[in-house]
């Protein structure tokens, strides 16, 4: 399999449906697939030989979806760059995995030369946004209009489609090399599930299109025939006015972009019946946010998937169905159907069901390995099975809960109190939109379970009733001893809730920031 | 990926689901991997070693499933044999595949003898019927109740699942030698486009069960979470019975099962609300047979597969919402999301669409190869596509027109006729349950249009009445100059009309058959 096989699939099948749509920019199959290939004879121009790797820097728009197609149409392997990382933290993935070639768009043009003199193995930059190339730079619109197609490489198979780094926020990133045939059994897994992309819809791309999770659904679209309609960034009111505007039937978002889009005061007043999916991941969502959320996407079947990029990248699914089971939405759902899942203890044996261990993953999903570290992708693989260093359960029907968050666990007292719990009791208080719950530091309990709370607009509420509120639920113990209620969360760049900010506010030194 | 790996996955996830029902026999998930390793284990205990083939010649049941599982299981390689093959042509795939281990069930327990005494390499036979053993064959039940289970070998891969003798009806039989991967990857390919196998369901087999086409959704029942019901043969009101019976909601057809069944004066009361998905293949759906089928299957979506055992078996679907549109009734569908299909001339060179010429597949689904026909098998691939021997065209959206039936074309006086021209109108009928259209020799046209006619229960109609209703739609020459009328058609094992038949009476030198 090989992922260029799908452009050629839509070729064949309805070369005039529009295939990218990004502000009133609109291609078709045909011109996207002649853009493809002239991208792919400039590339082989500028010197992309077999394998090489391609960088890419840049927003979500067309763009992207033309480079990850015109790099292995040139027989050349991709490397989407992490748009959150500083200039220092991109060059060294450059660097390491013997980047030559770069594309930039607007937004981080100004970061290149930073980037080119960290980085001297970078020879070439190309620039893809819409403003005035830079000096030194080979406008994209240019290469190809300059170019003349060339035939389709088809790299597929076991050979990578592209390297991507993770990690960057604790270690050192690695590169994680993936194959097409990873990425599209991941993909044709998904969609036999059923619980994916629609089909012939209008997939919406907000989630930064370098990150896995995206290009993952980004693959899924391009074998249901979708349209894929790119944001350059997440802003509610922006995200609800494409969705109505562009009539997107399928989103991917996490869980915090969810909230922010329904407590929206534009929500209201936006159509939304359109919308028949909605994926996310990153972290459960919880019973309140789905309520409000299933009231305004009232269309939708909601879709939760997990795994990491190692996974090419999808694990296990809770589908639409297990929604409607209150004890399962904090479940990460069931095997996808092209992947094994265990819970092993420490000796990589299987652990009876309901014992904590660590989620392994084995099937033809998982990655070659990580860029030239042979002993850590041994590691992670051992025994065949890809190690993902997350905790977590299996309960007597084979869902899996991820409680890795559950290392985020508060001891206070010498009571341990999960984080989730706390936060899943807050959340369905008809104030709140959005919370956090963290240790920090305490004279006489050790730590004390603190709350920071994101209120709905227009409502209020006092520590107190937020305490008397979770009372009802829970032990007095695991209750918020403070609260602290601010206007938004820090949020990661797949807009992961950042703890780690949070805590470094009590735990100045470092220490006990459990993750 | 490997076939076994549903079970694992079906007994994490739900072990007490149904997942086979043979008349009131019914075994859950657990039990059914219970016996599978233990036949597996038993089946190593008669000398079953890693690669062997193991044959079965039986009637469908539950039986069929288990050895389908305990083969791979046991690291060996499945061999299913044509149950409508005589004891020579079962003893000729037996022989050269070098198959020492035969499964019988009571049907075909008689001619194992024979059979026996023409392949002198089959060292045991294994009773898998309901009757007595028969004496010096191996207890079915015996095998599994006195044997321990085994860990699964996990077969999979590249490494053969099965080998399909195709190829009865003309030439030799050849051996198709199919991978894990293939018949995994079409399954997921299938599901992947929605028009398949449906979740949760029922999914009954009365196809017979050694032939690809019911691997084929048998596979898709695996990673569908279906429970598979077996009926033993197709009759067209036992089928109706069981439908009703066991609930099923999905079932694999040929035009003429559905036809029989649609016709029957059972279809009426049987309540058939509870079918979601008829599929069917071998041959196109008339419109008036799929309009009296949408009736009766009221809660159905129809889907059309086109393949070959050698494509592991589905290249090209033809689904629910295209029936709605009449053009494409007449169309085998497009490309599958795992295959690539072309028309190609004889230079192999692709032709314009419209154009006719051979229809060629490429991708993961394709054959390892034929058994022991290195020939054959680079002649089969060459260029890296399977040739399939068959003609046909596709349009300006990618649908498939197989006309292997045009070169059942027959010349009248000059002129051009193709049966199924003809068959499409004479089918529209009120009168007509089914027809097939061939040349017959003419003293003075050469060749005549001669229509074999089935008519529905309680209906009359004359050779001049359908005459006129033809001239209405088509011209003079293409009108039947002679009309039978008969019972019923003669069918082959896979319920495609055997047009040789009917001209053998008229063409009894063996001369001008088309095919």
């Amino acid at each position: 399999m090989y992922l260029t096989q799908t452009l050629h699939r839509a070729l064949q099948q309805d070369p005039r449906r529009e295939l990218t749509v990004t502000g009133d920019r609109v291609r078709t199959v045909a011109e996207s697939i002649d853009r493809v290939s002239r991208l792919a004879g400039g590339l082989r121009e500028l010197g992309v030989g077999r394998g090489d790797r391609v960088g890419m820097l840049s927003l979500n728009s067309d763009r992207y979806h033309e480079y990850l197609l015109a790099v292995p149409w040139a027989d050349a392997v991709v490397h989407p760059v992490n748009t959150r990382w500083s200039a220092a933290e991109a060059a060294y993935a450059l660097d390491e995995s013997g980047t030559e070639i770069l594309l930039v768009d607007d937004t981080f043009a100004p970061l290149a030369g930073d980037i080119r003199g960290r980085c001297p193995g970078l020879r070439t930059l190309v620039f893809c946004g819409d403003g005035p190339c830079p000096d030194g730079a080979v406008g994209y619109e240019e290469l190809i209009a300059g170019s003349d197609p060339i035939p389709d490489a088809r790299r597929g198979g076991d050979e990578m489609f592209g390297l991507f780094y993770t990690g960057g926020t604790t270690g050192t990133p690695r590169g994680v090399m993936l194959s097409h045939d990873s990425l599209m059994l991941s993909a044709l897994g998904c969609q036999a599930s059923g619980a994916f992309i629609s089909r012939d819809g209008r997939l919406l791309h907000v989630a930064p299109m370098f990150h896995l999770a995206d290009i993952a659904i980004w693959t899924c679209g391009l074998l249901a025939g979708s349209a894929h309609v790119t944001l350059s960034g997440f802003t509610p009111e922006g995200t609800l006015d494409e969705i109505v505007a562009r009539g997107v039937t399928d989103v991917l978002l996490v869980p915090t972009m969810i909230q922010l889009m329904v407590d929206h005061p534009n929500a209201a007043s936006a159509d939304l019946s359109g919308v028949r999916r909605v994926l996310y991941g990153t972290s459960p969502i919880s019973e309140s946010l789905l309520a409000r959320a299933v009231e305004r996407f009232s269309g939708a079947g909601f879709t939760q998937a997990y795994g990491m990029t190692e996974l090419a990248p999808v694990a296990t699914i809770l589908e639409p169905a297990d929604h409607e089971v209150p004890a399962l939405r904090r479940s990460a759902g069931r095997a996808a159907p092209h992947a094994e899942v265990r819970v092993v203890g420490p000796d990589d044996v299987e652990l009876p069901r309901g014992t904590v261990g660590e989620i392994v993953v084995r099937g033809d999903n998982v990655m070659l390995g990580y860029w030239q570290r042979e002993q850590e992708t041994e590691t992670a693989l051992r025994g065949g099975w890809m190690h993902t260093g997350d905790g977590g359960y299996m309960d007597e029907n084979g869902y899996v809960f991820v409680v890795d968050r559950m290392k985020d666990m508060i001891i206070s007292g010498g009571e341990n109190v999960y984080s989730v719990e706390v936060e899943n009791v807050v959340a369905r208080h008809p104030a709140v939109a959005g919370c956090a719950v963290i240790g920090v530091p305490d004279q006489r309990w050790g730590e004390r379970v603190h709350a920071v709370v994101v209120l709905l607009p227009g409502h209020e509420l006092t520590e107190a009733e937020l305490r008397d509120f979770c009372r009802e639920d829970i032990a007095g113990y695991k209750c918020p001893r403070s609260v602290e209620f601010v206007d938004q969360l820090p949020l990661s760049g797949t807009g992961k809730i950042l703890k780690r900010e949070l805590r470094r506010r009590y735990w100045p030194d470092g220490e006990r920031q459990v993750r």
